[in-house]
């Protein structure tokens, strides 16, 4: 498949270990071209995510895909993020299981937000295209897959900066939030939800458009170590890597969710379900997020516009998780296993 | 219609206003025939529930229908149930808006459970009726509709003493719950659930097949003053009781919930969706209920069944509402402006 006719593909990581598999899956997909990584704070601190994303995508054979550090705390928190205990035990304290990767990090990262208001000019790419000189990155206004798998403060922020990106952002998938099922950090706060309540109920009262891959599907999706080993087998830093980071997250849990068998992919879901969304079945829902008290983090369909025809949000509530898995298992291996890997 | 080719139907209310306007919208409905009504508390206590079925029964021109007295309490309680302060200013201190009827209550009634627990035999209906003498009430074993819009609590005390039941009941439809909106009682709990958790958790765990009509629904079925002005038109006492105590209902929702416009048809869309299950879209899902904490009573996605391919709960998360109310308006109105009513 030629570049051109690939479907530019912008990430918002918190880059920890399930990160790390959404970034493999997504450089792994033909149909797209990753053409930058924007980082936010939530597995790690914003500046373990930059480095964490510098050092990935040299390993993997891509380290010219430029890098932006975004937002280093929630919307209402008065100093930049850094991971609770907790979190740093899931992920490592390195955000990577404690797999240690050297990284050139000649780029010294431009902001995120900026780069995604940019990235609000409703232009159309041929246009642009021509007042560009040869070789210019291409800004590709409205045409671009957006997942962020992190809090959603970088969204929010850009969205209160060009209010406009309500309308040129069309092809948001997030990871985040627990329609149907319970959170993981409280009864019904998920993760990413948790850390930034505020940035995501911006984003789900705006009007933008999004699809939310919550907990209802991520929990559905599930790798074991078989998989980790096939990974080990093939003889690359790369693979190793890995495989022996996704052990870790494997082992937490063994320890936290014993009746899952094996860890859940929840970043990795989102990069496919942005690719092809017919891998999960969407309930249209107008979603916003309790801000106050014990359900504090929990997304919910707003009761004031429970009636309105029309949804902003597409929550994915099943997913074929056979034909996921297959999907992961290929283009995973396929990154992880190329000669470009280290 | 003739009558032998009617589904039985029975109700298990908790005969609060919108019990009231389930019980119109069953006896006006010629796919069903409404066999025996079962009560139970929380709009009102249980005796109170009683006595407003009978009555609601002679108002309308069915005295024969059989009223049975079914728990007082919810499983885990002390005491029997009488309704606080909050839900007696819902539904009126006598649970019909303040709408008094004279009742002549001639029969004392049966027990609700053991009524539930007879019905569990799962005979053919066809080879059942070959052995009774004629004229004698037909069992209708597992072929029957019956349809909870209080708490689970009967269901789950006639599951517990006859477990069969959970394979012969096939066709139980319940109001009550709330998967993907907040709850009305709690953020989390919708009244039905919050009135008895824990049967409500038996009844969702032991692999009953049932329908969910919860609040993500039943908030999206809205009934006005425009309707209980038509009711009160058609010049019978039944027209004007029913207009005056659902008025009182709509005073309440305008305090309570000024956006939705008019008062939540909770009952009636479970009776509507049990004989039509078209209305509603659903999710199957494998739920239970919250028992512990601030989120007691919220029904949510069991996450140890999560990956289970069989689903014993179906969830209403959408609803055909113009048609729901167009049946609902036909239907009600035929039984409110019948001859036989009062």
């Amino acid at each position: 498949m030629s570049g051109t006719s690939r479907r530019p593909l912008v990430l918002d990581l918190d880059t920890g270990i399930d990160d790390a598999l959404a970034l493999a899956y997504a450089l792994g997909s033909p149909e797209v071209e990753l053409v930058a990584v924007i980082c936010s704070y939530g597995n790690v601190a914003v500046d373990t995510a930059v480095r964490n994303t510098h050092a990935l995508l040299e390993l993997l054979g891509y380290p010219d895909i430029p890098v932006y550090r975004g937002a280093d705390r929630a919307l209402s928190a008065s100093a930049a993020f850094e991971p609770p205990e907790g979190v740093a035990r899931i992920h490592g304290a390195n955000g990577l299981g404690g797999q240690h990767l050297g990284c050139m990090c000649r780029r010294a990262p431009g902001d995120g937000v900026d780069f995604l208001v940019g990235k609000s000019r409703p232009l159309h790419e041929g246009k642009y295209r021509a007042h560009l000189p040869a070789g210019t990155p291409l800004v590709y206004g409205s045409s671009f897959y957006y997942v962020p798998t992190g809090p959603l403060t970088n969204l929010a922020s850009a969205l209160v900066r060009a209010p406009e990106l309500a309308r040129t952002l069309s092809r948001v998938t997030f990871m985040g939030g627990a329609l149907t099922v319970p959170g993981n950090v409280t009864p019904c706060a998920e993760a990413n939800v948790h850390n930034d309540p505020e940035a995501a109920d911006v984003v789900l009262r705006l009007g933008l458009p999004t699809r939310m891959i919550g907990l209802d599907v991520t929990h559905q999706v599930v790798l074991t170590r078989e998989d980790t080993a096939r990974w080990r087998a093939l003889g690359t830093s790369a693979g190793v890597l890995f495989a022996d980071m996704t052990d870790h997250y494997i082992d937490i849990y063994e320890q936290n969710n014993p009746h899952m068998g094996g860890c859940a992919l929840h970043d990795p879901l989102a990069v496919a379900a942005a690719i092809d969304p017919s891998l999960v079945g969407c309930l249209g829902a107008n979603l916003c997020v309790d801000l106050e008290g014990p359900t504090r983090g929990r997304t919910v369909c707003d009761p004031e516009r429970l009636c309105d025809a029309q949804k902003t949000c597409e929550v994915a509530v099943t997913v074929d998780a056979p034909r996921f898995l297959a999907e992961f298992r290929k283009r995973v291996g396929r990154v992880l296993g190329a000669p470009r890997a280290r």
